[in-house]
């Protein structure tokens, strides 16, 4: 069955306790729930993780890759959070990654702070969402799900 | 029935022959086809505008406002092209809107040259989507539908 | 009789709508009435304009110039709006204007966003005045009308 | 009786000699004489000082402040003169006086050396005036006079 | 037979009367009648235009993608005049026309103001010339036709 | 009892060896002393952590977030070392702690290399000491033990 | 008796009035009386001074200067205000002053405006507290008699 | 007989063999012969000069400055290659040259690297033209032709 | 024995696969026999690493450091990868460390990306090498040999 | 007699004491007799001055502007010392002086910090000379000499 | 017989004399003997030169390019010096070379000077090596005989 | 008997001609004849060179550094011109030059274009003259003169 991975950076662990009112009180595990839903739907795999290490998301980028080149990756949803920002690691990691590969912020990044708008991520994959809040989540695996359809 | 604003700015009307290994082949018709569907389903009205000079687009802005002031306008998606690296007008128009919107590129913006990385709209919305090709469009209608659902 | 111009940018038929806590509640209807009275005790003839579009703007100055060649314009007042910030044309046609020109903002703009702190415009005109209100409209007309006295 | 404090800074003291070509040949006499004739008609009394340092400048503001905490201030009109571009202190100053505060420049300031262009004083004012020459001195007065009246 | 497109921005319209000492005393129409002359004499058929508005120069340059997609465009010369320094959307509309294209500039605009040193056109065009007058015209003509002949 | 959180960056377990002559010969261990000593006589309890890991500084800052929202968290320390110049994973996790925050550095940053000029941290704190030496420590435990006192 | 300076710069006399939100209600006053509480308990003897004038500033750092050279000075707290950020001569004054140096901000100055961000002095002092409040007065005298002791 | 200098610096000694899918298979002595051919039909005298070293480029601007002074030259054109984006000296030799003068490059050097987009040489010549090939020679010998005739 | 460090930084683990236009299909196992070979050949034991971890990298310098203060390391080879261009963390560390260091590049990073240019690890080090492809590793292990010959 | 004005800037009076491997041990009375004995040679009256307050040299300028006025100004040194890099006063001052100006620095300041390579006087004065030590002062005073003789 | 060319820039006839604590003690003639060794011991013939001229080191490479148009070139490295730093010609010099290049430093430029941190042969050549001494060359030779064995 | 060495860079031989405005009348030959005069009043031995070759100064300072290290070199000035602006090469030449160095510029470079403000040379010279026009040579040998008199 082909995999989708949804990769969440550092402090998504908070989710729905930092600071709500930019980022809503939904949890990161109803977010997960969320995503296992939408690929049920579609009859994809979920791999759904969450670190605050930049070393363990280049880690899950790597086993992408690998069942990429098995052939039974649909596609790749990364919320890099800070790591988005200041990581060239993650951008090399994606780069190293021939998949569809989706960049999401909950948050419109773009009317944040000036450090925010920067993403190495960016040339790295596909497309950007931001802003969506935690729908996002099921419009990228919905944009996966369509594409590999 | 609630209303749609899809905005097109600058080239747009050149979709499918312009540059296709960047925009691919899809002609703005059949993108227009592929909203009127979408929000067909949703019960959506879908007004649709392509224009090559700014003020039509702020204008065509202006008009939505009136319609969110009668309290029928579901939301606004615009592709402001070209204007989006350069269009305070914009900006403004937008900032006057008080309803959900959403800034699209149908190509990753933040993938090309340096001068598309800013956009004066991003701050003047609510989300921003880039990089999803034309399905992009009928995304950012179901994030409309799913939020004035 | 010496005619103003007074020429408003893209948004300001918004006025009294658009952002109130920044540009109060006053109408442009009401502007305009405001420079017809101040231009009517000054025995001056006032032609006053509002335009989303850059180009019309530039037109209009280039009706000025005609006037101003045959000796019948007092002054000119231009507000702009985000044109200010991103028009070179704007600076052309106003360069090419031998006549008293003030720029306005009806807010002021070097206490809002970095993107408000340049004007193309400035070095173009003789006299620069924001943040003084609708009341500014008066106050720029009183100058014109002291020094064609 | 509302005061109303005017504030000139160094320099100012060779108006009317010092590069006459850009800032007339009125002298600050002349101006005091300006100022005073207009208080007089608007029932405002003047306070009218000059000084080439940046410490009086900050005390005079003071003086304001005191003056406004006693509710007998209509307003404040500053040119700091060069003091405009460097005075994190002046701006600061201005940010305790809670009056009405109209920051006035003699020539255009945004049509002369870059250095020129950026002002501390602008945030910290409501209004500013640049390039109506000494008359712009009455017109801020009347600025203030229009608002207390 | 053969034709070339050539177009003018906002303010060419005023040429021989702004700032002569800039631009010279030969007005648009002079310029038209030679472009005529020398296209004529190269057996070229001429299309001559001038906007003020940007929207107005997309949509002739969209006029020439759809001669050149019938094969009788020979090359394209743009004076886009103040829009060169902020136009993305004549830099894209370009972008999209194959054929031979020169950006001019009457005067040597590198020898200006900084904001004239920096051209949106240039990396869309084959060729720039500027400085070279009005003389600039039938030498761009010129080109155009010992490529084509 | 309330708790103090004193947490370490990169390279700190090194001091007392490294670059002596900017960080002195005290050990990190001479430095947990110190700080329990203060501590005890505030009746606080210490949490004293090093770490080369940002991802185990943003868990650590997670763990204080913990104990805050049980009402024991005093206010936490924080000398990031050189994640203070590059690490908005820090600032988002330290913004997410609604407690009494210092950001700590033993030399006086601003004094050496520009890149240590700017700290992520600053914004998402309340207070900034630098250059007291290891002193610093018991200082900054002296601040939070008087405002919890 | 060894002695400590304590200078504060441009409008900290205002303390107490002046943006309460950002520096507390304490005033000056409170300060020299918690200073000289603090220099009392450590033996210390103490010269607290305030003045808007840069050059004031300066020669009371000559003044300290003078004491040192005679040995009986045992630090120098400065609180430069808006002098901060925009003056080398005090700079230069402290970097000629041989003594133990600490330069103080009430607030977080580096979570304010961005020209605040920049301080001449940190350069040219040993240690340097922000955004502890008026208590940050008492922790400088602390750091001063520890070392002193 | 009045004389055209044409001017070559670095590296074009190479043309026809270097990075010919930018600068074409033409050999420098072909371009020489072109220039020949159209100077003769002109009526003008050829001077044809390459040289790698910044000092000969100098050395002949200063040749052509002493025909010039006999009232023997008709005037220049430099193709300065690499010496285009570096050279103050070539800046200078040309501002001490009164006679007609033009800078020409083979390539488009404005859609190149960045380091290619700003030129020296531009603010001290009439005339700036890029990216017409090696026509551009005979363009620039005709455009001087034009003028002296 | 002397010990010779070869630490790899993120994405190293892929070598071979990840972009082999620009990386080679050398494995990293490939690389580690390489400098077992060298390091055999001059009488130096070797220690090879990699992690996708900046604090591994950070653990096995201060590791280095153990063995070279009980004089034992002969030197340390560093491909930090994409950590290169964002670790400060990295720059302190090999700072701490008084042994010869090399820098290490296999692809010649100052002609790629223009955040690929500026290094944290160089200030830090004795030497550079970039662009020699593997063949880079044993020529640094060379230099380190020649040195401690 | 022809004066000459030498004025000494911010910590000035200092010389002799302060970084003394910077300024030399010569104290600025030394200074004073220097310029005295040199003047005297020459024939012409010396105004000496120091002062911390930049108010105080832009007083001291006036000064020099009225004896300049009645043609008794043979020049004016000034080493405004650290208000050279700050102060837009003392370059408006110096602008209204019609005098020959000589702007000194006893020490190489473009050898210095990065912000003493910029000054507001240069574009003020005639002439720059730094770098000569105390020496400086009497070789700017001969130059005036030289000229005025 | 395979040629490698060694070129050496400004200032490099000094080696051995010239800031010997940056440069060891080394003088040309040793490198030059080092070189010679190396390419007798691999089989390659040495062209080894040294020029203060930027005109004569493209001279050079030029007849490098001669050299390899015939099959007889191994390979090159240059020691630009200065030039390094400023020199487009030797950009584009090497860039017609289709030879393997090594640019080579002797100090670690990146740990010295802004200034030097930049270089404009890099993304010209294959590969970079600074800060290995005068052994570099003799590494850079080896790599070269590595590549051509 | 010592030798001062004035060495005078590209375009300097036009001196007398080129923008008299800027450089007065005088000759190179009539500045050769001062500096004669005063090294002869002085004792001096006089070696005065001009070139429009980079290559050829740094030769010249390299003469000057075979003088210096026999001991009969007094000093040297150095009038590089536009090379002033570019040249390393002559920065890196004078650094290795341990006699009396001083830069000259017959205009005052810092009221020029900003091209002229930033200079290679300054870091690496003991002082620096600018604008004192011709005399200033005169100044230079003068200062040589008194140091190794």
């Amino acid at each position: 069955m082909p995999t989708v991975f949804v990769l969440n950076g550092p402090n998504l662990n908070l989710l729905g306790t930092r600071e709500p009112e930019v980022y809503g009180r939904t949890t990161l595990a109803d977010v997960q729930q969320l995503c296992q839903t939408r690929c049920a739907a579609a009859g994809l795999q979920l791999v759904f993780r969450q670190s605050n290490h930049e070393g363990d998301l280049v880690d899950s980028i790597h086993e992408a890759i690998a069942l990429q080149q098995q052939g039974v990756l649909a596609g790749l949803v990364i919320n890099a959070g800070a790591y988005t920002h200041t990581s060239v690691a993650l951008h090399d990691a994606l780069k190293a990654l021939a998949a569809y590969k989706i960049e999401l912020h909950i948050s419109n990044t773009f009317a944040r702070e000036a450090f925010r708008h920067h993403s190495y991520l960016s040339p790295a994959v596909d497309a950007v969402m931001a802003g969506l809040g935690v729908a996002g989540y099921g419009l990228a695996i919905d944009a996966i799900a369509q594409r590999s359809a």
